[in-house]
């Protein structure tokens, strides 16, 4: 046996494929699972093929999930005139933590970024054009990420939507709360700077 | 939408049981998972219960294993006076990747721990001794760990072997090879020393 037994070596296999694992942890993540209960792998294996089959995106919003429409996006209590445009369904559950923001969603899945040849149209923009003709929205808070593509993106859909007349804002960038200006990168302390308030 | 969709959490769920994954993580994973194709889930799943279904531990020598007896006890090749014992199934991979070794081995899967409650009948010990009783093997390889209870354990099988004329030896302890000395625990350097050799 210079090797782990086929169906073994599978699972290492499998679970090496998955992001930021090693081949240590998945020889450890293989072993954990041997010593599960048959009752409990099926479970898991059960849950993971649940979640690929259950999980869409919301045809409104393109957000993650188990109902169309999202449950955002069907909660009549949320403001319709507000709304947070993201790159990722993971960015929508960053946002909702705050337990602030009562607006909807628009989830991009992405942002344009003509170096990998994501381009407009490969990100859920198209819908998101659609959306805003005849609705009643009065303000597009830009809160893609702020990287070179996230502000590309942003400056895209603020020239896009700007001459409909809604109002299209950018989330503030700046200094972290508990953040130290002396260990903040230059950009970071640029961006704070051009974004001080009168107080 | 305070959480993610039910699915999608409890997915994040079995991955955060995972050892070695936290929360953050589990999430990534289960993105991840998300963003495969479905036969490449179904794939994933199949091979978690397959793996759990098939593996199985060698009747003679308790080693994981999808045949019975197995590739190792069946291997004609291989020396039948010597056999290795080891703690874990890892350990027996660990030790066939020298390409050195060709006795057979021994998974105890353990080691004896009163702390834990873990006795002499709790470990794969038994099986050792039939295996030993009428047997052809002239000596017996102890290589569990250099830990407390490794030690304890080589100690154990050591006094309860020797009478029977059966050649009991223990792996060396030392500085690892690339090692320093200058950054070696005082219990590894000791054990250099006493096992010096002349040169």
């Amino acid at each position: 046996m210079r090797n782990y037994p086929k169906p073994l070596q599978k699972l290492i296999n499998e679970f090496a494929k998955l992001p930021g694992v090693g081949n240590k942890s998945a020889q450890r993540l293989a072993f954990h699972v041997i010593s599960l209960t048959e009752n409990q792998v099926e479970q898991f294996a059960k849950t993971l093929v649940d979640a690929k089959n259950q999980m869409k995106y919301c045809s409104v919003c393109g957000n993650l999930t188990d109902t169309d429409p999202c449950s955002i996006c069907s909660d009549g209590s949320r403001r319709d005139d507000l709304i947070c445009v993201v790159e990722s369904p993971k960015d929508v559950v960053a946002m909702e933590r705050i337990r602030e923001f009562s607006g909807r969603y628009h989830v991009l899945h992405g942002t344009i970024s003509p170096m990998d040849g994501i381009g407009p149209e490969e990100i859920n923009l198209h819908s998101l054009i659609e959306r805003l003709m005849n609705s009643e929205v009065k303000e597009l808070i830009v809160a893609t990420n702020p990287t070179i593509e996230g502000e590309a993106t942003a400056m895209y859909i603020s020239k896009l939507i700007k001459p409909s007349g809604i109002k299209v804002t950018r989330i503030a960038h700046g200094i972290p709360v508990g953040g130290d200006l002396e260990y903040t990168d230059e950009i970071t302390l640029l961006k704070a700077i051009e974004g001080r308030k009168e107080i």
